[in-house]
C-alpha cells in the first residue's frame, strides 16, 4: 500500500516522459506536463467505499495525488466544499436540477487553494526553498500562505489593479510581494527574469505540473458527492483553464479506474467574459488553440487571461465531452451575482456568477434541457470582491432617530 | 425516530417552561431562554457511530437541534470546519498540542453562520415573515443571506464603523439595511422600537433562543473531531458570548448522553480585548454578572460588547469548568495575527487572533501546561478584515523593470 501511486510526468504534446522525483517545469517542447499514475495499482488497493470513510479534505484522494510521503502534506483543511441544490434559482431559470459547487468555502476563500496545497506539498517534497509567480491575486495569496507554512520563500508579483485583499494576504504571510503597474503578462516577465537569473522555482500557471492535480480534486468531489454519478453539465469560469483541465483529467482517470461509466461524461462548458473570450472564439471556429485576445477587460479579474498556456487542453476537454464555450456580458454576470444572493443566499464572486449567467443563456437556447443535472462552479467567495457590489440608497440614522414606515 | 428531539424552552433564571411551537423571545423575567431536548430518547435512537457516517454539515446533529421538520432546514453547507494542529506556532509558544478550530472556512466567512442557519431555519418553521437585528457586522451579514434564502424580510441595523464588507453582504442579499452613526447599542434601540411598534421578530443576540443551538455545534464538532474526546482548554473570543455559552451547553448535553466522561470538561477561557473586558473584570472579582464597560474600543470589532445579555451564563461556564477570563492588548492580538499567518498559513480575524495571544500569556503564566491539548477558536476569516493589515514597503515596478537582488 503506497500513499501515492504517482508514476511519471508525460508531455501531452510530444509524449516525452519525465521523472517526478526531480524538479520539472515545462517540457523541453514548451508544453505543460501532466502527472500520470499507476491506475492498475490504485484499482487493486483503493475502493470508492474506502474513500467514503476518510476525512473530508482533498487529501482523501491521496493515492491519486503526486505527494509520495504523508509528512510532506501542507494542509489548512482544504477541500470537500459544499455541493448544494438551488431550488429557487433553478425555478427562475427553468432548471429543475441546478447545483452550486461552492469553492468560496475553503481556506483563502478561493479554489486556487487546491492548487496551492498540492503544489506546495510537492515543492516541499522536492526540496524547493524559493518560488516565484505572477498572479491576478487569488493564486498568489493562496501560494504565499501555503508557502509560509512550508517554510518556502515566495516571491509574488501582481498588477496594482488586482483585488486589494489578496495583497494583504500575501503581505501578512511574510511573502515577498511586488506590484507591477501593468498586466499579469508584465508580472510574468518579471518572474521569468528571476527564474532565469536565479534558478528560482517557477510556480506560474501550468509551468509546474502539480497545480492541476490539486484542481482535479474538484472533479473527484463532484462525482463522489453525487454518489459516484456524473452530472449532465459542468460550467466553469475559464481564465488559465487549469480547473477545467483538472476536472476533465479526473473524469478520465475515474473512467480508467472503473469508478464511473465509460458511456457518459458531463458536457464541460468554458464560461468567459465578453471582454476576454479567446477560448470562445477558438471553439466557435473549431480551432485547437486560441489567439491572443487584445485589450481584454472584465470585472471578473480572475478570468482576464488573454492567452492561456493550456488553451489546447481546455479546447480538447470541450470537444471530447460535447461541451461548449460561451461568453457573458458584465451586466449579465453582475445580474446573476445579485440573483444568486437574493434567491439562494450565496454571495459568490463575479467569475462564479458568470457560470450562472451562462447556464441561463444555454437553457434559453435549449442547449441545456430542463431536467438535466447542472453544476455551476463558483470559484471564490464574494467577500474577496467587495468592489463588485455598489451600495445605493442606504439610509443612515443618527442615535435617537428611528426607522419610519 | 424523530428528526429532532426538541422538548421545550427553559429559563435559566426563573425556571419557567415555554413551548417551542410558538414564537418566543426573552422570558417574562428578562432572561434569555435555553432549548431543552428529550436526551433519553436521543440516547435510545442515536449513537456516536451513526453520526460519524453522516454528511459533514452541522445538521449531522439534527436530533439535538430545534428544527422539527427536515424540509425547514435552510443550509448553504455550513459546519464541520477544519480542526488543524499548529506545530510551528506550538513550538514557538511551547505548546506541543496547539490546535485551531477555523470558523473562517464556512459560508459568509464567520462563525455567525451557525447561528443564522439554525435560527433562520427555526424562524421559517415558526412562520416568521420579517425579522430585525442590530449587529456589529458579521451576524447581520449571515442572517440577511440566510433570510434571503428563506424568503424572510430582514431589517439589519449596523454602526457606520462596522467592517465595510458586511454591509455589502446585507445589500446584495436584498436585506433592508440601515446604518447608524453610533454604536451597536444605538442600533439596538432602533430595532427595539421596530419590534415594539410592528411586532417584527427580534433576532438580536439571545433575544431569540435558537442562535445558541447553532453555535453549540462548535462544541459537538470539536469533541467529535478529537474522536469523541475533550481537549484540555478551549479559548474563545468573547463579545456577546453566545459561542462559549453554546459550547458549554453542548458539553453538558454530551455528558448527559454519556458521549463524554463525567469526570472532565475542558477549561473554558473567555478572551477579551483590554479595550472592552467586562467579563474579565467580573471574573477577577468572582461576580456572577458583569458591569457595563465604559468607552470600549478595540479593532476586534466583534468583541466590542460592553455588556452582554448572557454575561451570567458566560461566567457560569468559566466557574464550572475551572476556566478563566483574560484580556489582551491590541498590539498582542495584531502580533499574534501576523505570527499565525507567517508560521501556519492561516489568515485569521483579529478576534480569533486574540485567543492565540491569550494562549501564549496563559502558557507563560503556567496556567496552561506544555503538553495540554489546547484549542483556539478563530471566529472568522481574515479576508473580512482587510483594514487590520497595514501594508508597508511594497515595491511597485513599471513594465520592463525587474526585481534587483
Amino acid at each position: 500500500m503506497s500513499y501515492s501511486y504517482v508514476s511519471h510526468l508525460e508531455c501531452p504534446k510530444c509524449q516525452a516522459v519525465l521523472e517526478v522525483t526531480e524538479v520539472q517545469q515545462l517540457c523541453a517542447c514548451g508544453s505543460p506536463l501532466l502527472v500520470r499514475y499507476d491506475l492498475e495499482k490504485v484499482k487493486e488497493h483503493v475502493s470508492k467505499e474506502s474513500i467514503g470513510r476518510r476525512p473530508t479534505s482533498l487529501w482523501r484522494y491521496h493515492e491519486l495525488l503526486p505527494v509520495s510521503a504523508k509528512e510532506n502534506i501542507v494542509t489548512l483543511g482544504e477541500g470537500w466544499t459544499p455541493l448544494e441544490k438551488m431550488p429557487q434559482l433553478g425555478k427562475h431559470y427553468q432548471l429543475s436540477n441546478l447545483y452550486i459547487k461552492d469553492e468560496g468555502i475553503i481556506p483563502t476563500g478561493s479554489f486556487k487553494t487546491r492548487g496551492a496545497s498540492v503544489g506546495i506539498s510537492k515543492a516541499k517534497e522536492l526540496g524547493v526553498k524559493q518560488l516565484a509567480m505572477p498572479t491576478n491575486g487569488n493564486a498568489g495569496a493562496a501560494w504565499a500562505l501555503y508557502a509560509a507554512k512550508a517554510n518556502i520563500k515566495a516571491t509574488i508579483v501582481m498588477p496594482v489593479d488586482a483585488p486589494a485583499i489578496t495583497r494583504k494576504e500575501v503581505f501578512i504571510s511574510g511573502g515577498d510581494l511586488h506590484l507591477v503597474d501593468g498586466l499579469i503578462s508584465d508580472a510574468g516577465k518579471i518572474v521569468g527574469k528571476l527564474v532565469a537569473d536565479k534558478g528560482v522555482y517557477d510556480a506560474s500557471t501550468l509551468k509546474e505540473p502539480y497545480r492541476i492535480e490539486g484542481k482535479k480534486t474538484m472533479g473527484y468531489e463532484i462525482v463522489e458527492q453525487f454518489g459516484w454519478n456524473v452530472p449532465d453539465v459542468i460550467l466553469y469560469p475559464t481564465g488559465g483553464g487549469v480547473g477545467i483541465i483538472g476536472i476533465y483529467k479526473a473524469l478520465k482517470e475515474m473512467q480508467e479506474l472503473g469508478w464511473i461509466s465509460d458511456n457518459k461524461l458531463p458536457r464541460l462548458v468554458a464560461v468567459q467574459a465578453e471582454g476576454c473570450s479567446p477560448i470562445v472564439e477558438a471553439w466557435k471556429n473549431g480551432e485547437t488553440e486560441s489567439a491572443f485576445f487584445e485589450n481584454s477587460e472584465t470585472c471578473a479579474f480572475g478570468i482576464n487571461v488573454p492567452k492561456a498556456l493550456g488553451d489546447f487542453l481546455v479546447l480538447e476537454s470541450l470537444y471530447h465531452t460535447n461541451g461548449c464555450a460561451i461568453a457573458v456580458s458584465e451586466t449579465e454576470l453582475l445580474t446573476a451575482q445579485k440573483l444568486v444572493a437574493e434567491l439562494e443566499g450565496n454571495f459568490i464572486c463575479p467569475e462564479g456568477a458568470a457560470t450562472f449567467a451562462a447556464a441561463e443563456k444555454l437553457r434559453k437556447e435549449g442547449w441545456i434541457k430542463e431536467e438535466e443535472v447542472v453544476v455551476c462552479l463558483n470559484t471564490g467567495a464574494g467577500i474577496k470582491y467587495p468592489e463588485t457590489v455598489e451600495l445605493a440608497n442606504i439610509p443612515t440614522l443618527q442615535p435617537g432617530e428611528f426607522i419610519e414606515r
